[in-house]
């Protein structure tokens, strides 16, 4: 038997990928509204986070980039691995026929290996809705828990976040992974509020923020806003810090 | 199709159990000299991370507590889940065999979760050779690195030795989990400069230590001991510190 005969596939990657457009902290979705094969699947959660089987030779970091590049385009972008799921009622009453009948797997049980990544949301990643993959949504991260997720994945995007929260504390320029090039304090105190669910003071914040090393003001301001020009400030990546 | 009969193994968990036995930082490894079942294992990597297999209904959490019961025998110590390996060359030439003809599993590709383990090397433990799983054996940390290990098994101690070594920045009560309940400075300096593999220096290293919550010295000193009797410190756990 070859090796793709023998390949049982029982283990999946998932991508929480996380995005900011300058203004609101999003969670990248996948709609899986055209899959639905019939009235059996009633009750049935239509959006999931971006994954897929792992190929028969590919290791577990290769499954997550190729699954970001079939859905965001994207190829070089901060990714990490933070948790794998395994509880054996992780799959719904709706989630397995979903497998069987769309997906032509039959599995009793399926193992995924939950992936991090942070992104700037553009302009060219805004007006883009669908994928190779499919459909795409940019749920605000506020809104993830009144969904109805596939699978267990409303825990792991809770996992992940609590994972960035931590990762946050000891590599705090993480954050400007999910900053544009230029940005105004206001913006980068809103991710950091999002993300930590508090209001930070805006002075103690700044002061905080201008101890990083590498963090700048610009001359620059912002131009066209009906209030007061803010600031922009901009960040300079140590060699080696991303290891 | 009973769910038993679909199941197809494909998934383990390895634990990285760390001790300390008041001199020295041991990781826990079992022998499998007598599983091997003939000539044609030649270059067979005897020692190996104690693992297995997830049972059917296992969650991943419980077969990593049921592994390290069954090799310790001890049930109540701190563990947490670090990462999952899933390299398509994980096994050798050797190790499929193994699996095939020991184990009876026809496994194309293993996916392993590791967990990190932390124990006290106490005297119960020390006189354990070994366990209802097979003969145990506790190498010195130095050594691992030439030591022929089954599998990967070597990157995943020098995987979970990272995780540790960053877990310990934000958590450094976690190095409590390893000393005896009574300890002296120079052992609590051991462990930390094994883990780090640095030299601190003697007073700035006392210092830094007494400033975290929860350690004390007691009025008691050693006895019995060639050298001048060095004073003993505990450390009091805080409530809910281990979630």
């Amino acid at each position: 038997m070859s090796i793709i005969e023998t390949y049982k596939p029982e283990i999946s990657v998932d991508c929480v990928v996380f995005g900011f457009d300058g203004s609101r902290l999003k969670v990248l979705l996948v709609q899986r509204n055209d899959e639905v094969p019939d009235e059996e699947l009633e009750g049935f959660n239509n959006r999931k986070l971006p994954g897929s089987i792992i190929l028969p030779n590919e290791d577990l970091d290769s499954a997550a980039y190729r699954i970001l590049e079939e859905y965001t385009g994207l190829s070089n972008i901060y990714l990490h691995q933070f948790k794998a799921f395994g509880s054996p009622n992780r799959s719904s009453y709706a989630d397995e026929p979903w497998m069987e009948k769309v997906k032509r797997l039959n599995i009793s049980r399926l193992v995924t290996v939950g992936y991090v990544a942070l992104i700037k949301i553009n302009n060219r990643i805004k007006q883009q809705s669908s994928s190779q993959k499919g459909q795409i949504v940019w749920l605000n991260i506020e809104d993830y828990r009144h969904e109805h997720l596939a699978f267990d994945h409303k825990d792991i995007i809770a996992a992940a976040l609590e994972s960035i929260r931590l990762k946050l504390k000891y590599e705090p320029y993480l954050m400007f992974e999910l900053l544009p090039k230029k940005f105004t304090m206001t913006q980068l105190r809103n991710l950091h509020d999002t993300i930590y669910q508090k209001k930070s003071d805006v002075r103690n914040f700044q002061k905080r923020m201008m101890q990083l090393e590498g963090i700048s003001a610009l001359a620059e301001t912002e131009v066209g806003v009906p209030h007061r020009a803010a600031r922009y400030f901009t960040y300079t990546k140590r060699k080696n810090k991303n290891d």
